[in-house]
């Protein structure tokens, strides 16, 4: 270990919190909601207020975790539990024991058919309601959005002749506000976690990190409600991220048969409901999201592939797939019935870039290097953004992190949002004809002659989905360089300002929305430098390549954001483009600062595993990644010491490796079993003296764990008396009789890639007779990053 | 095992094709190619002469290879190396030995950066270079069948005036069986594993199987000189198939940096020379074959991932992506040039459908039942085409396996198509008016009159590629019903004699076209039926879904192809219907008969591993599953030992345990050493005692094993003498000191799951002091699948 840095960041003041053992990980019914709130805020709060007080962090953004303490921390000290203890990770490993071997064993090969049928069927229940919530978003903005620019449009009017604006200004941020309020205060009050797009949320979820009461019933309730809000109140934000967090939460309801917020349980897809299972439909339901997001239900196989695999299956592929395809069609088929054009199904997605002709806008060799240029400017234009967002995240979790604050912060944004946007179309003086097929939804005339609009309006007063699409689509000369240059700028401070309020919204569209205004500028100035051809002269395309480059720049997705514009496209001509496009954001972008979502990760101190280990790891082993400090339990063990070992606070482990003792050989490992099965065993009080006094005692079954799953009460809500401490427990039906163990010369890159490709939650480290000496857990794995000085050893926060 | 049907099938002979160890599998130089074909057919011929004396075989032919010998066999029996010696096992895990751990801790952190910069260089190269060979094939199959038809065509219209038609039948048939000649020639004599699409092959090796030539250079020439012999002969085959295996060679051999065959060494890229790193470039190489071929890198992405990813890596997927990229790029930039269209890059692809404007061929939703029905046709038609080719593929195994037999074949099938085209157009009276544009290639007048030509002609007098444009894209009305259904028909049937011919051809284009011919059908009977809308009146979208049905049926692929599809097609309107076409075809053709590729990898008695473990496999447990007949070594051994050891011809392994025994207790295990690993140091005579007496003794270092990689020599080759079989290797440094290992108890799918996700190629399996008890390898595992009656033991063959 001589080569590593060590680093602590992040953690220097401990015990700032409270007694950190209080927020037991497993507690985390809804009625503990406000607590662990209370605990994530102590997280982020550790993190930030000691992250900042090093005054260089300020210019060291990407690296702004690592604050040198100059000493040497002894290995104790490091291997201590560094990690916001409300996070665990996720069992994406079957438990083999015995139970579940005999269950599968029993199955016939129908059975298991039957289980796929189900699968299948699952699937295309999850796109089809994913579908449903996306087209019930999309009217709601709709029709609601309309009402208030027809109300606002209005009084604009009447009031441009009789003088006396300033009211329809007032009316505007009013009305704005309100709106605003609503979707702030269900979020900062009843489900914090359904603030901003959600996608962070998901990619740690399919990474295998649980989060609490990411995929549940109320929060997609409020995620729903909020993001209608969010638009509706005229911020600068998109409704498309939160499809993905509400195809997710769909996902995780369906699978399970049962909605434990409504006390339902539909007794089907049983089988279901354990971790593994449960994250590949969540994958579904992800990848519905995207699909009926943007209409790409391809984009959406890779977004779910791209955050979350780790073992292309190729069967769960084409589940994904398919629920991608169901969310997309009933999203297409139920909004041409609304739009009165039912069975037109040529338009899926709820943003939608509209058709570009190939033959009007291909593109030529010589534009390559300036769509590559492009590229490098929403590279370092999404770096501004993403370093802006973080310094206001840490304002907003430094002072801003009481409800009734975040509440009026929204409200505060949507105020200025709409006052900013009067003035500027106020101010412009962008009037162009009004076309003859009056393609403009709601075209304000303000001071323009007759058969004018202001252009200004078409960008800010609208909603920002069609405002980007007549960025894309209208024709040359719509906009003049000024009116694009200044919405830019604004629209920019406004979307950074926007995103990390306590509202549920996307950052996809703002993005999209910069993007296309400076794209569309450039082509403009492009096509304002005398040549021959006519080529320079669509701006359109432009605006289409500056979306690219801004979204990838703030995002940096690259495979699966490609095939998600090529899809909203709806043609594939510029797929090398956009590729080129989205690489160059990234590399540029990456240069400074992670992508936006990353950042937000790293906020919350989650244990993120990456693809793979960091790549000059080769000189750690198992040994020293290890934590050491492993509470074994016997195969028959005393109900006592379960007791103890559960009620312990200072470990608080969640896995137990079982080993068996023969007379005077060391104890040689047999097995692990967790913590969530010791509870379910305790509760049911599965002690051997009971088992021998009552012969009929009902023999535990996996449908006992199952039924607990996933909120396991707490090892403090089940009595013990202080006879059955006495008594004896047998591990051995219960236990997973085969863990994965690796020796303890094994390399870092060697166990990550274990750890990672098989999911694990637990890797046992073993010495060559099979004695347990470590444990490694994803936290021991996410410590190490590459940082300045080559491998460092992170900490990221304590409660 | 008490659930386990024993079967045995294709293998009631053993011993019929001389003694199976000499066939060492190490030995795969050059010279020994004429030997090693001798073994596959000897593989095919037990295969198929057992396969068949079975009568109800004919009847089942997705399962044929089952043939119930009605007895219980004993456990050693069925333990036997059942597979063709031929097929060893890839190491995608990596060998992690002190030289390879010392290697990577000496390597900085900018090294690291290096490596991956030269891994986008080599994908940069891959992309290029096979972008550059699709160019060539394009250019000279166009150049030379331009030729062809033009001489043939001023034949025939010289001939249908004077009378002796027959003259220039004979002239076309005779042309086209010199130029198939020639292809058949070289690939039948020189390189038969440049025979077909090379898919199969591509697949084998993606999933971890070594076939030995299949990434030469001499393979590529091969394969690129018959794919243009075969389609100017005029054939029914693609030239897109071909360029996935030659994608493929194209990155073997770049990423290696020297050409075993050219005997040139580069001495770059050394890095890569290992199994790991090789198998990523060739999953690039693919990709980008698909690429270039269908102009889709996001298909040629999941091409590569569904055929080879078993974990899923984030950088290499974009360096996959990469590649595509590359690829299609420069096959378009080079394509324009040569189109005397420099800088237009539209037209991706060696294969291009042509623009589908979206406005005038929307689909509408009473449509999707159609297309799922006529997924269905497909489907069907799909499992007719895969059965008969699959009686053509034993009968030419059978009676046609002398490269001579092989040639005249290949004669035989291209006069006849010549005959059977100029027949099908002799006697249609189809004529169709002359566009104002000339769009006809060719247009044959024949009998119709001035200003007409035949479209029977169209169809036939013309490379596929162009005809599947025409029927996607001609006029309605361009065809009449009686030309398609003929031209369905008998494309049909001459197709599928065709694939499978010693020449290298692929089976996409022909499956487009006879689907695009019965789709256009469809689309016109179904035009025919009296409708108030104009919709019906469209054959060119019917074209296409048939197209993707019938490849779909054949094939069965379903994500990758549709993305295939959708980038072909240039529109993603379509994506939805082609989705539902393909899985339909999929699902309908699985019912009857597997996959065209599958078949053919089934008769080559590979030990292809699936996604997952059969369904019902729990039962099963390490320890029936693993060969107990491991051989075992010291940690310092005996030379004798050794060279004994490997040249023990009735085992024949590849990976040996090592074990190290203290004062009386039991051999525990300290690593795992491959036979390619002892060959090198007994070629390097890596002795203690040498080491000892010589102090100057080079050290042995990776690079003596890279640059054996990966033609090791055979042991028979080494010569070590009398005294040095006395001496001792300690082979401390060199094992894999953490290899995997199970214990006994573990259960089949976790097994499978471990070996899958890593990618290993022995697994060992442990007792519970961690001694070694078997070995879990490929072969092991590939032996067990579902049948109708539940999970069946499979033995595929025998030497």
């Amino acid at each position: 270990m001589a080569n590593i840095t060590k680093k602590v960041s992040w953690s220097s003041r401990t015990d700032e919190s409270g007694t950190p053992g209080e927020g037991t990980p497993l507690l985390n019914g809804s009625e503990r909601a406000s607590h662990s709130r209370q605990v994530r805020l102590a997280c982020w709060l550790t993190v930030v207020l000691t992250g900042l007080s090093e005054e260089d962090s300020l210019f060291q953004i990407g690296r702004l975790s690592t604050v040198d303490l100059e000493e040497e921390i002894t290995s104790d000290e490091v291997k201590s539990d560094i990690f916001c203890v409300l996070f665990q990770s996720l069992d994406y490993d079957n438990i083999e024991n015995q139970l579940f071997l005999e269950e599968e064993r029993r199955m016939s090969y129908m059975g298991f058919r039957c289980l796929e049928i189900s699968r299948w069927v699952v699937c295309g229940l999850i796109g089809f309601l994913t579908g449903l919530i996306a087209c019930f978003i999309d009217i709601a903005v709709e029709e609601l959005a309309g009402i208030k620019y027809q109300v606002v449009k209005e009084n604009i009017e009447k009031f441009t002749e009789v003088g006396g604006l300033s009211i329809s200004l007032l009316l505007w941020a009013v009305l704005n506000s309100a709106i605003v309020m609503m979707g702030a205060i269900i979020v900062a009050f009843f489900e914090p976690i359904a603030a901003g797009s959600g996608i962070p949320q998901i990619k740690c979820y399919l990474n295998g990190i649980k989060i609490p009461r990411v995929v549940r019933l109320k929060t997609l309730v409020v995620k729903v409600c909020g993001v209608i809000c969010s638009v509706v109140g005229g911020l600068a934000v998109g409704k498309e991220g939160p499809m993905i967090h509400s195809g997710a939460v769909v996902a995780a309801g369906v699978s399970q048969g049962r909605s434990t917020s409504l006390k339902r349980d539909f007794k089907i897809f049983e089988y279901f409901r354990r971790d593994t299972e449960k994250r590949d439909f969540v994958s579904a339901g992800a990848a519905a999201g995207v699909s009926a997001a943007f209409g790409a239900p391809v984009g959406g196989v890779l977004f779910s592939l791209e955050e979350g695999a780790s073992f292309w299956n190729q069967m769960l592929t084409w589940r994904i797939f398919f629920a991608s395809m169901i969310s997309t069609f009933t999203l297409n088929f139920f909004l041409s019935v609304y739009h009165k054009n039912p069975g037109d199904l040529s338009n899926p997605g709820l943003i939608n870039f509209g058709r570009f002709q190939s033959d009007s806008v291909a593109y030529n060799l010589y534009e390559i290097p300036l769509f590559i240029a492009m590229g490098a400017i929403g590279g370092l234009l999404g770096a501004l953004f993403n370093i802006l967002n973080y310094w206001l995240t840490i304002f907003r979790i430094r002072y801003v992190h009481r409800p009734c604050l975040q509440v009026m912060e929204a409200m505060l944004v949507a105020a200025v949002t709409a006052t900013v946007s009067f003035t500027m179309i106020y101010f412009s003086n962008d009037c162009q004809p009004l076309g003859p097929e009056h393609s403009e939804e709601y075209p304000l005339q303000l001071f323009c002659a007759d058969g004018e609009y202001n252009s200004m309006a078409t960008a800010f007063f609208n909603t920002p989905e069609r405002s980007v699409r007549s960025l894309f689509h209208n024709q040359p000369g719509s906009y003049n360089p000024l009116t694009l240059g200044l919405f830019t700028l604004t629209y920019f401070f406004l979307a950074c300002w926007t995103y990390g309020l306590a509202v549920s919204a996307g950052v996809f569209i703002p993005s999209l929305l910069i993007g296309a205004a400076w794209g569309r500028l450039c082509g403009i100035l492009l096509a304002s430098i005398p040549s021959n051809g006519s080529i320079w002269a669509d701006p359109g395309k432009y605006a289409l390549i500056g979306a690219a480059a801004q979204l990838g720049g703030i995002v940096r997705m690259t495979l699966s954001l490609t095939v998600i514009m090529v899809e909203a496209t709806g043609n594939v001509t510029y797929g090398l483009p956009i590729m080129l496009v989205l690489m160059t954001a990234k590399i540029v972008g990456d240069y400074f600062v992670e992508g936006l979502y990353d950042i937000h990760i790293k906020l919350q101190s989650v244990p993120f595993l990456h693809w793979d280990a960091p790549a000059t790891s080769h000189w750690l082993t198992a040994r020293e990644v290890m934590s050491s400090q492993v509470t074994c339990l016997n195969r028959i063990e005393k109900v006592g010491t379960i007791v103890d070992t559960l009620s312990n606070t200072s470990t608080n482990h969640n896995g137990f490796p079982v080993v068996v003792t023969e007379n005077e050989h060391p104890a040689k490992l047999c097995g692990l079993i967790l913590r969530s099965q010791l509870i379910v065993l305790l509760k049911h009080k599965v002690f051997v003296e009971l088992a021998r006094s009552r012969l009929t005692h009902r023999k535990l079954q996996l449908k006992d764990f199952r039924d607990a799953y996933p909120r396991f009460p707490p090892i403090q809500s089940i009595h013990v008396s202080q006879d059955e401490r006495e008594c004896m427990m047998d591990l051995t039906e219960f236990m997973n009789a085969t863990p994965y163990t690796v020796p303890q010369e094994t390399s870092l890159p060697r166990v990550f890639k274990l750890f990672r490709a098989l999911g694990l939650r637990h890797l046992v480290v073993v010495d060559d007779v099979n004695r347990v000496v470590g444990l490694v857990t994803r936290k021991d794995l996410a410590r190490y990053h590459l940082g300045k000085h080559g491998l460092e050893e992170l900490q990221l926060a304590q409660t």
